[in-house]
């Protein structure tokens, strides 16, 4: 049931290269395959690398030359959020994507700038790009640390709706966020809901060169994706023109992208060559490859320096919400490209190579980076090897200067437009109506801030989780005794509640004395605290003349009851002998329990 | 199984008054009963006022009596950790415990000033009572909030092994803080290890006079409990100066802490006449009741005044810290005492009698209150009836300062020394291992600070339950077919985990292609992220072949997965049933399925 409606054609010639790992993975005799697969748990890259042919390579090319297109602005762009010269936004982008490429599980994500990660830059750095080398190292080495440590498990409690409710919302925030640039709009503040009433606001003052030009980009880019969809792949018996044609328009479909961005640029070009510029433009980019240095671990200024610790202590909470917003995001992404694209994730692997990328990119001048949702979208449809953008870097940069602003809106617009899910509200709704509750507080509370929508879904979901694991269904039954039957195990959060639903249904029968029989057989652990409540239990209704006795144990629940050496405790294989004998002991009880009740 | 050696035998003659509801009740019709029970849910004091009796009464005395001579002192020494005058400590001491007494479902728990609320107290308020009012007030306005809010199911998140690492480690902590004064030490520093140090460096200055008067004080209390254990209930058939001397001999017992509190005040007192004085007496109290006031809302300083915002920032996280210490250390210990003497508390009800205490408190000059351990653990033997508190405040303060403080020193060790329960460790190491966790990390940073303590217990154990739920027990038999079956409801952070299982399981088999059964007998709920993580099995399962049919399934299971629409889903009642399908299926499948693999 794939509730996204995902662009899957497009995503799986994309994900050909190493698609192969379950065939051939299966082939072979299953001790090499472990030791296979341990290596290649942790170093991805040995997946693919021997597999590389010249057909990926073809799409390598096209996707690097697309990707560069994409990042280098981007790049720009978030460097200044961050508040921090532009090139950083540069430095920051080639080696967490080439890291990743070496390391990461999930294939479709690069790691680079991103919005989110750069506000949190700009809020604990001071605009100083010192103190963001440093908070890139830092990250890292608690990403690293994470992940050594197998905490990678936490991120299992990112829940699905909390997903969608991300990845909905952000979808929306993504494209809104380059309307202004389709309308060539300056000056339009950042934080979503002001975004939208200037915008709206200040509609009228839309450029018609930039409108006109990002409205045929998008135009074109749905064009061809429509087309790519709807394009069958043919058959050998098929005419060789007819094969040409369409092998033709799906190439022209796959590198769609790029092909927008290259139309639009020479656009722009002919109308800079002619003298007069009606598009809003990049803007020249510095060349050159950032100096590798290790990063800063005190910091000069006019009168001393200020020491490691002192930064430390500047940079503050910092050190806890970036590297933890950063996982988040990454994983929040990776698990839904994995989720569409048919692969898993290692959590500790994504962590390891989250770590690596911030401590070896601080090297490199980089600021925290993390899995961007933007250009991972983009990264999805045309594949994520990442020498390519490097080269791109290298020598593309004078080049970029003439990519108009409103081309690369068009291709992030229709890149994560995809990615909003209107139908998840009505699938949860028949599915599951509980789980509307985070997938809404996500939803909302991320047009607001992003990591404040993750956070607050992650904790209204462990909240659900524990409230159900403290309030297990359990069912009562009447018949002549009292058969009670928890529906889960029993964990120390509902022992008070069993004892009190027991109590009352037992104490509160018009004829007190009776029977009751704890069916256990949905119960595989118990902990203290629950067998602590049962024994009191025990006590209780034996004070009131009624006994208790179980049925259905499983193994590890008799052992833990056992144990604990509990009074008047007895067990039964089933519940009709338990009921038999409960009969039994309720009448010799109640003759008993009858004259001592008085001295009690 | 009662796990703490308890003085049950004392305590049981003490709750006489109110043990009677559960006859009493049972006798009237159902309709009757739920009226009156919902009433005295609000008002417990309805419970036991119609039902107050001349014995009751006379109980009461000495209980107020015994009291007022522990919590007098006690008062004055916790004045002085919040670094407040020592009248707050007074001022603090009775409106709690009379609101407690109408409104609290633990009868056996006072309120008033203790270790830990003064020592936070103390790091909160900057030493100026106006501040120490308004955090009582604003304290008392959370909890009644958290009550009516119902969130007091926040509570049974303290599991068993949390309370007893506490208890534990508090009677420790508590008894070792009274040996200075047994001693005769002064200037004894606060924190547990400096405290030991400090007392070990300095056994030399032991003063002879408390140090006899003391030890003595516990010999005849250690005595008298004892003698009270062993003392059975005499039959009318007994000669009536046998009855006489047991009842004497057990009224002793009972009043054992007053009888040595006087004693020693009588020793004191004559030493005091014949001017030689070799004992550290408590020292004079100011007489008379608070002044009732709103609480200060803005301060006045000399250069103007402080606004109340600019106060409530002050305080800062004291505003959380407080009320939820406050809140935690009167259920932990409330929980203690209901499993002792076999009653039930309502969190709740215990929040708005908290909530109620700290805001009319806050009109009689109090500081922020909470469950006392120590005093808790006197009352627990004597009686809590509050109003006599109040007139021992009032007319008998004069008296007070004649009272040793080794002598009190040994009625709290003696009351708290017992709460040390030694055989939990063993307990816990038959019956389930994994909650030494929680005990230990409780018992241990107890020591250290108690709310850290608690907390990290309370996270230890939901960090463990998270787990359990994450990471449920799956049982897979392999019998032709792959037979799976979750041992309880499956829940998101396990989504990934039954499907990493059921893939490897299947996937690594020498025959890849077979069929899997998930037996989803004891699932009794599932949420979205899991039946979307089945989805994908069942899509991954059938692209390499193998079958997947689901069996057993729950009403609410069955309709989710309906409801979801998966493809490919389908289901038997029983296992049996299931694997029969699931050969044909996979038979035909295999045939059908060997063509289309190359192409997949």
């Amino acid at each position: 049931m794939r509730a996204a409606p995902v662009p899957a054609a497009v995503c799986r010639s994309t994900s050909m290269c190493s698609e192969k790992t379950g065939p051939a993975w299966g082939g072979s005799t299953l001790a090499m395959a472990c030791t296979s697969r341990a290596m290649r748990r942790r170093l991805p890259v040995l997946g693919w690398l021997p597999r590389y042919s010249l057909t990926c390579l073809r799409l390598d090319v096209t996707a690097g030359i697309t990707v560069g297109l994409t990042v280098v602005p981007q790049a720009l762009a978030y460097a200044e959020v961050a508040g921090l010269p532009v090139q950083y936004g540069l430095y920051s982008s080639f080696v967490g994507c080439f890291v990743y490429c070496l390391l990461g599980t999930a294939k479709d994500v690069t790691l680079g700038p991103t919005a989110i990660m750069s506000l949190l830059v700009s809020s604990y750095t001071f605009h100083d790009p010192t103190y963001a080398v440093l908070l890139a190292f830092l990250s890292g080495c608690i990403q690293l640390a994470m992940g050594l440590l197998h905490l990678g498990f936490l991120l299992d409690f990112v829940s699905c709706p909390v997903i969608k409710g991300f990845t909905s919302a952000a979808s929306i925030t993504i494209s809104f966020n380059q309307v202004k640039n389709i309308l060539g709009l300056q000056g339009i503040p950042r934080q979503f809901f002001l975004q939208v009433y200037e915008t709206l606001r200040r509609i009228g003052e839309t450029r018609a060169g930039d409108a006109i030009l990002g409205l045929s980009c998008l135009a074109a880019l749905a064009g061809l994706r429509a087309m790519k969809s709807r394009l069958h792949p043919t058959a050998s018996m098929e005419p060789l023109a007819t094969r040409a044609s369409v092998l033709l328009v799906r190439s022209c479909a796959t590198a769609r992208n790029a092909l927008v961005v290259l139309a639009a640029g020479l656009v722009a070009y002919s109308f800079q060559v002619s003298g007069s510029q009606p598009l809003m433009l990049t803007g020249s980019v510095p060349r050159g490859l950032p100096p590798f240095d290790p990063p800063p671990f005190s910091k000069a200024v006019p009168n001393g320096t200020v020491p490691f610790g002192r930064m430390v202590q500047d940079m503050g909470a910092g050190l806890a919400v970036v590297p933890l917003v950063g996982v988040l995001e990454t994983v929040a992404i990776a698990k839904a490209f994995a989720s569409q694209n048919d692969y898993r994730i290692d959590a500790n692997q994504e962590l390891l190579a989250m770590g690596t990328a911030n401590l070896l990119g601080s090297f490199f001048s980089s600021y925290p980076i993390t899995g961007s949702f933007g250009r991972t979208a983009v990264n999805a449809q045309t594949g994520p090897q990442c020498t390519l953008v490097l080269l791109s870097l290298a020598y593309l940069t004078s080049l970029f200067c003439y990519i108009p602003k409103a081309a690369l809106a068009a291709v992030i617009i229709s890149a994560v437009i995809p990615m909003f899910d209107a139908r998840i509200f009505r699938t949860l709704w028949r599915v599951k109506r509980l789980d509307l509750i985070p997938l809404c507080v996500t939803f909302l509370l991320c047009f607001w801030e992003v990591q404040y929508g993750i956070m607050a879904g992650v904790l209204v979901s462990g909240i659900l989780l524990l409230y159900s694991v403290a309030r297990p269904p359990i069912k009562v039954l009447e018949q002549g005794v009292l058969l009670v039957q928890p529906g889960s195990s029993l964990h120390f959060p509902a022992a008070d509640h069993l004892q009190d639903i027991i109590r009352d249904r037992a104490l509160a029968a018009a004829s007190p004395p009776r029977s009751v029989i704890l069916d256990c057989h949905h119960v595989s652990t118990i902990d203290y605290t629950a067998v602590v409540g049962l024994a009191e239990l025990l006590q209780d209704l034996h004070k009131h003349g009624i006994s208790l006795v179980f049925c259905s144990l499983q193994d590890p629940v008799l052992r833990a009851l056992l144990a604990a050496d509990l009074e008047g405790f007895r067990h039964f294989p089933s519940w009709e002998e338990a009921g038999e004998a409960a009969m039994r002991h309720t009448h010799g009880c109640w003759q008993a329990g009858a004259p001592r009740e008085p001295g009690e």
